[in-house]
């Protein structure tokens, strides 16, 4: 399967939030507030340190992800590549997919001289951590979230 | 104690590098990466979506902290504010300025309108993380790091 990986246009929000929410772990998350998809996108697209990637096959969208950059002191000073927000259609997975989107991430960050890539994964996704694993990364970190 | 917060200033980063510095856990870290501190200082200062946080007590630097606003379609379109590179100076630990600055931080988020408010936490820093479940913070996610 060829992928195309592209920088998400304002036209691609519907979908790329269809990919987020179809999702048990994200629908089980209890929440109030109103969406602004629309202003999240600005925001991400206006940032020369955030990236948000969809991934195409065949002129279809069949996966997105976040990419942002991150400096700081720790680390000698080198930057941070963040990902966020992984996800494959639920059509497409087991594919392969996944693994590409992460080796091209991980390129990305090599590229342009990032000490590290890091994310994070709900514990409720063991299948995703094998993934992970087995793409070299070492779960070393507890992950703590507080919703506001 | 009374506890000042600001943003660190360029004069302030041999003292923070100090504080990131002194911690075994960041020392078992290899790296063979070029320390370049002061282009990170800079790189974090001019972007209005990271805010490098130091911590006065008597007019010393006893703490700091990174602040970073991550925009994203996902929690609603809500920001994440994350939290990286938390220290206490060694011979003011165990005084509550940890604590002190997690709620400072948690408070700034919550004014911003931020989503919720994410950091990771080295498996080896157990102490660390009673402290964080005792704020409030839920350890619901693996952390993985892929050095490059």
């Amino acid at each position: 399967m060829d992928l195309e990986f592209r920088t998400a246009r304002r036209e691609d929000v519907p979908v790329i939030v269809g990919l987020i929410n179809d999702d048990p772990v994200s629908a089980a998350r209890p929440s109030s507030r109103e969406p602004d998809y629309y202003a999240a996108f600005e925001a991400v697209d206006a940032d020369p340190r955030n990236e948000l990637i969809v991934v195409e096959a065949d002129g279809e969208v069949v996966g997105t992800m976040q990419l942002t950059y991150i400096p700081g002191l720790s680390r000698k000073g080198g930057e941070r590549a963040q990902i966020e927000a992984v996800r494959v259609a639920v059509p497409h997975r087991n594919r392969g997919i996944g693994r590409e989107m992460m080796r091209w991430a991980v390129e990305r960050a090599r590229e342009r001289g990032c000490a590290l890539v890091q994310l994070t994964s709900d514990k409720a996704r063991t299948e995703a951590h094998r993934f992970y694993g087995a793409l070299g990364f070492t779960a070393s970190h507890e992950g703590f979230k507080l919703g506001l």
